[in-house]
């Protein structure tokens, strides 16, 4: 079935659509209730997020926008200490789309947030005209532990920064699809729960947690140097990157520092609790590839930087000074 | 200035974009710490609820899409008796929308904002291609206080409904639009924050709250009745409806009861409390045309319906059966 302007409505043609394949999928008693809000249990402290996808292609090695947006959003929620517990999804349909890819979509969605530990609480549907395209926006909620304080604004000199895997996979796998390029890159997008989960069980005092998503590593190391008026020096030979990514990006000359993955995190965690915290990482789902990949430095101390900068010790002692992403990046790889 | 693809690279260009137009506008401690989530005080129950706004133009007599996306959220929190407390905003810009006018959006979403009670928390902007247009979606969270309980199912034989206001203007003020006629019908677009606090304030036993949107009072009804298993009477010589909109509908074959609103709302409460939710309601802002247009019939005793009916009593005696809107209704209208 393709997809009409009136199921956007807000009539039968809404409901039918929501019936057959939202609230099929989504199955649970809250979202069944088909209110104008969900009712839910509430905590003394709470996460919120919102995130939109646009990704193209929907569907991609490895993932589909449905994994992605769940992922997306469970991952901003986890890097605050949140337990990561509900999920909204807002539907805005291209006139043309057709319903087999969307039951896809949602249905992989659906199992992605069981994976996360989320349930899908709440839900809209527009449609606008175009081409049969499908954008999702999912906004988050979860609840903050007692005594949990993690922040953009807590890295503390002397601490290890952590990245939980190989750089670049998601931005490899888009754009090989783009491209039509033949390769085994798939995108990394998956939910960090279990990662966190660890982190927390084994009491890890985590200063800083932060996914690793549009703009690249780069980008996300550079503005939190800004926000906690630090240096940070990175080892460029510790950066994870696969065989497959890294000779991808020679063939069209990109940069790991700044590509997009959905799947990655940086912790930093005080130097002594490095190994405690490798060891959390790396046996949760997504985090055996993780390594210690630099340290935050005092900018009184620190011989070639100043607070805010991000430095990167090359091979053969260089020292490179990194900004944030400069203009396009890829478009729509999230 | 033009939105281009680098503004949502997540580069420096979306950095630029969120500072001087987003955070400018919505300035607060909570938004402006600029984490992956946002962490704030929560309460034991809340309620969660999103919605995707679409609507052209984004700017229409009233009102325009920044208006309307906060007073959607609001409204469906509002429904179920939550007071709302946070808001995201995750806006789809395209490529060629004008920042100026995108300006002006945003800060009609923080004026409402203020106006409705909320802080807006947490936000996301992505680009895709496109001819200037701007989506948004707007989540929204609200503390559900002790012992209320507000459903579509807890309808009762023998309540009456309450309409807020007058039918059909946010549905001709944006078809109107569309059409460049020219009357005087501007958007209903309102938060309801004031009418509902009042109804608490001087407890009424409010049963049922539903905000009458797209698909019009018709739609919101029957799905009233047939979640709550009744009939729903209503006299159509009660519902009110201004000259402007009416002669709008003469001239476009449209019916009121199909009309999307955007700041109007159905109060169910028992027969007796009547009076007393009139008042809440007619002395809030926005409640001044509040009337009773019909009640909720037992399906075992209505002469003329069975559980699940709408039921229409005309001036002259006539009785007809109504159902959900059918078809298209009216595109992007909100």
């Amino acid at each position: 079935m393709i997809v009409t302007m009136a199921h956007g409505s807000g009539g039968a043609a809404t409901s039918e659509l929501i019936r057959d394949i939202f609230a099929k999928a989504f199955d649970n008693d809250v979202l069944n209730e088909m209110e104008d809000s969900a009712v839910v249990e509430g905590s003394g402290r709470i996460a919120v997020t919102t995130d939109s996808f646009v990704v193209t292609p929907i569907e991609f090695p490895g993932g589909d926008i449905g994994r992605l947006c769940v992922c997306g959003t469970v991952n901003d929620l986890l890097m605050r200490g949140a337990v990561p517990k509900y999920l909204t999804c807002g539907f805005i349909l291209q006139e043309g789309a057709d319903t087999e890819v969307l039951k896809r979509i949602v249905s992989s969605m659906a199992q992605t947030a069981r994976e996360a530990g989320v349930q899908i609480v709440a839900g809209d549907t527009k449609v606008i005209e175009g081409n049969g395209g499908i954008l999702i926006n999912t906004a988050g909620v979860g609840f903050i532990p007692d005594g949990v304080e993690i922040s953009a604004k807590n890295l503390q000199v002397g601490d290890v920064l952590i990245l939980s895997g190989n750089l670049g996979d998601h931005h490899a796998a888009i754009l090989g699809s783009r491209l039509s390029i033949s390769n085994d890159i798939v995108s990394d997008n998956a939910p960090l729960t279990e990662m966190v989960a660890n982190l927390e069980k084994d009491r890890v005092d985590v200063h800083t947690m932060r996914d690793v998503t549009r703009g690249g590593l780069a980008s996300v190391l550079k503005e939190l140097a800004v926000a906690s008026g630090v240096v940070i020096t990175l080892e460029e030979e510790k950066l994870p990157v696969t065989n497959a990514v890294r000779d991808f990006c020679g063939l069209l000359g990109l940069d790991p520092l700044y590509m997009g993955n959905e799947g990655k995190m940086i912790a930093a965690v005080p130097a002594e609790e490095a190994e405690k915290a490798l060891n959390a990482i790396r046996r949760a789902a997504y985090g055996e590839h993780a390594v210690v990949i630099g340290r935050v430095e005092d900018p009184g101390q620190a011989a070639d930087g100043k607070a805010g900068d991000l430095l990167l010790k090359t091979p053969i002692g260089g020292i490179r000074a990194l900004d944030v992403l400069q203009g396009e990046g890829l478009p729509r790889i999230c």
